[in-house]
């Protein structure tokens, strides 16, 4: 890959921003704690892991830069660290689950020296960062079975390596089996309504010189009554225990499509996008972002003025419609709940 | 209404540009049957009834400007402007059925007089607009029973008065049910990728005053989901004698997603959407537009380029999963190939 999402450079987080492609491959430099907030708030960097990642190299450098004089000073202020990155954005639990691992350290380094927790964050960032990366790849190699020569592969918004370390999760699953020699065809949804699938998923496609057609969301029945797909692949932003997904806004429905089609739907994510404090997908906070996202397309109005819009980042989709969950641990299969509790326990 | 979508002007045609909607309200005069030919085809108007009329108007126009001396140069001279009007767009029936009628006009004249055959002509062309003009006022007078005080419609693309000679088919029932004095919420699929929905619908129904909001296409399955839509409203291009619809791509989706959470789905439509000549929806023509409505927006790039783009701008329904087909004629219910036999018949 000619690009790299997002890296640590020690005094400050270098991301790609994402908002202003393919037009332009260009870095912001983050050099604080907030301005890494706002990046992930504004989605100049996004997708689950990747704004896991973010957070907690935000953290990091909000330790590496603090002038704290005392230990509670220290932890007091990363502690309101800690939170400005949890109020960033509320749906993919990737960010609290980074957040949860950036905290332990804080509270449980056991020295208790300020100068040593200031390294061990930057560490442990380093190693989520990492670990996403080992990850992704792990995944690609147990998903790459699913797809077949000649296929026609379905994806939804970007589960690329945009939205995580390097790599991606659906993407992993399409880069490993494409990299094994096999040959088939990605149809991209354009997603809306910030275009992900036609400005991102297309490009790093075409990176890789794998074929891609992008599609209007509302396209995607029709494919699957042509039966131009064969299997849809989607990433996720939180799994309950139950299996159930919360994915970008489209993929409910896409779901369902796939299942009046007999079209094997497969959600594919990393450990950390699994929250096993809730019980079913009921409970997962939906992010409502602003109406002008939708009425507006690059500062040109789309509706007329005055005319609302209701604009949900993500919705749910029931586990009976997922066929498979893909995960570095492997293809987990239904019963989930009880395969995830095992997955859990071992 | 504060416009009118198409109006006979005698030695023009002036039409409501609907591509500057709702940023400009601009009017195009077309002078002669190529320029509104363009008009169709570049989808300055569009929809299933008003393209029927606009092709009528064109055909009236050639006849009234022709210079042809005998009657044969007159109707090969129109003949070849019906061609012309036919091969505008391939979906829409309405067009065909337009075309059909103001070409009896042409060949089964009593008088045989090129000057009787011109105003026969025009005569023809606005019968055909004032008849959708009062076709649709019946349609809506049978289809505001659907819609009862407190819920939520969702439509698709622009079945509106600017779909049609004026009052709209889907939109119409809207308009007489609100008229009546029933208060509802309308949403309002922005149907990409011309956005019918977000420019044209939200702004017919912000000149009535009638309450929407504008969502995503992929947004519809979590609206339904969460009980916000209690009926589906659509327009139609086509429909076969069996009840199979075409309409807008991303028709077909909506009426599988309110199959699944048991919301009614009905097709609203004129006589004239009817073709009797097709067993079912298989036989279709279905209108692939260029890849570039997908890949940009207003000029400016969304995809990277290079990337491929599949527009079809049509799907069909199967018609089971149309809860009930709102005519001029009543409110045509299951099974539709004997009921909609009866209608032809009657």
């Amino acid at each position: 890959m000619g690009f790299r999402t997002i890296e640590w450079k020690g005094d400050s987080v270098k991301i790609l921003d994402q908002r202003r492609l393919p037009e332009e491959v260009r870095y912001l430099y983050c050099k604080d704690a907030p301005s890494l907030a706002k990046a992930i708030k504004e989605m100049a960097i996004r997708g689950a892991p990747a704004i896991g990642v973010a957070a907690a190299f935000g953290i990091a450098l909000a330790g590496r830069k603090s002038r704290a004089q005392g230990l509670e000073e220290f932890k007091e202020e990363l502690e309101n660290v800690c939170r400005l990155m949890e109020q960033t954005r509320p749906t993919a639990v990737n960010l609290f689950w980074a957040v949860g691992r950036m905290r332990k350290i804080l509270h449980r380094s056991p020295s208790g020296e300020v100068t040593d927790i200031k390294s061990q964050l930057v560490e442990e960032a380093l190693r989520i960062f990492q670990e996403d990366l080992e990850v992704n790849q792990k995944i690609g190699e147990w998903g790459k079975a699913l797809i077949r020569d000649g296929q026609g592969v379905l994806t939804h918004c970007n589960a690329g390596a945009l939205a995580t370390a390097g790599y991606g999760t659906a993407l992993g699953v399409i880069r490993a089996a494409w990299a094994e020699g096999k040959r088939f065809h990605v149809y991209v949804d354009e997603t809306r309504p910030l275009f992900q699938g036609a400005r991102l998923t297309a490009w790093e496609l075409g990176q890789e010189g794998i074929p891609c057609t992008v599609i209007t969301d509302s396209a995607a029945g029709l494919l699957m009554k042509e039966k131009m797909v064969h299997l849809v692949l989607v990433g996720a932003d939180r799994i309950a225990r139950n299996g159930d997904v919360a994915n970008k806004i489209g993929t409910y429905s896409l779901a369902l499509l796939a299942s009046w089609h007999r079209v094997p739907f497969y959600v594919v994510a990393p450990g950390s996008t699994f929250d096993r404090s809730l019980p079913s997908g009921r409970a997962i906070p939906i992010e409502e972002r602003s109406e002008e996202e939708v009425t507006f397309i690059y500062g040109r109005r789309i509706a007329p003025p005055g005319v609302r819009a209701y604009n949900p980042a993500f919705d749910v989709t029931p586990h009976d419609l997922v066929k498979a969950i893909v995960t570095e641990r492997g293809i987990i299969r239904k019963p989930f709940i009880k395969h995830l509790k095992k997955l859990a326990g071992s």
